[in-house]
């Protein structure tokens, strides 16, 4: 192949959230970036995901311009209620934080970023494979595949960072192994549906029933999104919509939900991961390439930023001044608030819901577990400091 | 058999903390009992076991007279230390809590009772062995068995309470099977000694280390007391001192253990256990026969405490006041804590220890777990709440 490699200061596989956004840094710090994926611009921007934002994401999206819109059109949401024993029991987050989260959807984050980014004139190509990475050890390392007419591309950069999600092709270059990872399985996982129909609460509602768990989520005036705990297994098309209601419905006992027409329904599984390694040389790993957590604690996006604040720093420390210690200490930092979210989202899932195999002495632990936490001030507030995210780290 | 039965207000079987603390309370609110072990008075006072008191029990214990000599010869701790990935964490508990802990050995406690009732009084017969409650829902119950020189004993009373510990016999007339409960075993057990040696630190250590869970404990100025996790299978006397100082100084990297001569070496193996019924009728259950947790939490010894306090009142509205309502929610909310101890039990053991079958991704998140705790004021005070008690229950 003797292609004649492009060239840019950072290559960035993968335009989710992650990659977008640390151009978008980049950017804004006069750093050039080429940004390539292998999806669709309108695949992008439609797969619908979940998105509860921590303050700091929130913040950090506002006050760059990645988004301009998560303060209008995003709902702030002060708390969210844990149900069980039949009872509600509220975390209030600014009084015990001093923090909210906002509710506005990961493809609407994804929108406002692709659409800034274009504007701003960045480098951003669309149904691009990347087949690996070559010279991954040397100081110039490259991405290597086929652009979206099927030739075959090179881009050589200073700097190449996986953002591309977590069927990750960077991986292999910086673990050794595209799998290579610590990884956890869960004997459950969410049957989601969307709906036309008003919310049926105000805020977040997760609930632990004897019959498994359960979530009420919103998504706007008109739609809804809600999930309930099911088989791994489970075919989403095998219940009819009475079925689906009376499954949701027995799981909040209390609460009469608002039905309505469901449009959209999926099984999503639940995997805990984190690789083995989140840099080598001049290549690094953020977001789902990273780390994939269960959804249970809201952490996915959130979790990807604060990669994106770390490795930004570290870039531009690299790339403008020639210092390498704080991209020798990415890994490390980064680390420690990966595996507190892992903890966190590992905590709200086995503290919901109900393992298949949890005996008598599980199930009463678990609400006695529940009950600690609400009843303790300190107990929501330790809970409502991960929910709302804690600080961005400065030090690296 | 014909024997003719006595007559009491309160027969208790069981003459451990939770017995003997309950006729010292009802014996000051001018309520008769009677207290009858199946020990002697030598084996009950020096049967060695570990005495965390919570800041309620110490309070109780000194404000009722029952202990005199907790307060002068019971050690304060106000904090212990959380020791993982190599480095120290104190949880300070006055400043978090205002509350702290006391180092008094269990079998101090139970010196100082045995003192006490027998100075007032009290009818405490060693060596007698209960056999069965017969009539156990009438509303004269009675315990049944033979005295300390093998002859046939009755004694007829308003209540009964079981106090007789992990294999109670009261507990079949309650829950109408010997086991009937809840439970969990766990597979790890502690490997204790006991040596002769200054303190190797002021405070508690517990240790999570690649090796496994350490607890470096005290005891007195010559007499310390630790703890390694072992198998629950282990043979206490297959390590030789040589081994066991090994084992220890191997889980608390960073501290230099005062080693001396071990003349006592056990092996206690964890349970967790509650009874399906604490009460039937004019029965009760309270202590370890009730509920038995793993020493991680330090909570033996406090529920019992916190039971004999809710039976207490309930059992003086019943018989001063024939006022049944107490009693009838005695077992509800005596549950409420028991089950948030348990949790804090389950909770300190699996965060600390290492489970034989923990993956690399399961000991990572635990350190997540422990460096989420650490780090947050919240999730210490949370912690600190639990391990220096909560309030005594004041509803009924």
């Amino acid at each position: 192949m003797t292609t004649s490699a492009e060239r840019t200061r950072v290559a960035i596989v993968g335009a989710g959230p992650a990659g977008l956004l640390l151009s978008h840094l980049l950017a804004a710090s006069g750093i050039e970036s080429v940004v390539v994926d292998q999806r669709s611009r309108e695949e992008i921007e439609n797969t619908i995901r979940a998105g509860i934002l921590e303050q700091g994401t929130v913040d950090l999206l506002a006050a760059t311009g990645a988004s301009t819109r998560v303060l209008t059109d995003g709902h702030r949401h002060d708390g969210i209620e844990l149900r069980f024993a039949g009872e509600g029991h509220r975390i209030d987050f600014p009084s015990l934080t001093g923090r909210s989260v906002w509710l506005y959807p990961q493809h609407e984050v994804l929108r406002d970023l692709v659409a800034t980014r274009l504007a701003d004139g960045q480098d951003l190509r669309f149904g691009v494979t990347v087949d690996h990475v070559a010279d991954a050890t040397s100081d110039r390392p490259r991405i290597v595949g086929t652009d979206d007419e099927g030739r075959p591309f090179e881009i050589e950069a200073d700097f190449v960072v996986g953002a591309d999600g977590s069927r990750s092709v960077v991986r292999a270059a910086v673990t050794g192994s595209s799998t290579g990872g610590y990884f956890r399985e869960y004997p459950f996982a969410w049957f989601g549906i969307l709906c036309e129909a008003p919310p049926s609460s105000e805020e977040l509602i997760y609930s632990n029933s004897p019959n498994g768990f359960a979530l009420i989520s919103q998504r706007s005036a008109t739609v809804q999104r809600m999930y309930f705990q099911c088989d791994p297994e489970a075919d989403p098309h095998a219940l009819d919509e009475e079925a689906i209601w009376a499954e949701l419905q027995s799981r909040v006992p209390g609460t009469t939900l608002q039905e309505g027409r469901i449009f959209q329904r999926d099984v999503l599984r639940f995997r805990s991961f984190v690789a083995h390694e989140l840099r080598r040389g001049r290549l690094a790993l953020i977001g789902d390439a990273a780390h994939t957590v269960p959804p249970t604690g809201a952490k996915g996006m959130n979790l990807a930023v604060a990669d994106v604040v770390l490795l930004h720093r570290a870039l531009t420390a690299l790339l403008d001044d020639r210092d390498e210690r704080p991209l020798e200490a990415f890994a490390e930092v980064a680390l420690r608030r990966i595996w507190k979210a892992q903890h966190f989202s590992w905590w709200m899932t086995s503290m919901l819901h109900v393992a298949p195999d949890a005996s008598d002495f599980d199930r009463r632990r678990q609400e006695g577990e529940l009950r600690s936490v609400v009843e303790s001030e300190a107990g929501r507030t330790y809970l409502a400091e991960a929910y709302t995210g804690w600080p961005f780290e400065t030090r690296l």
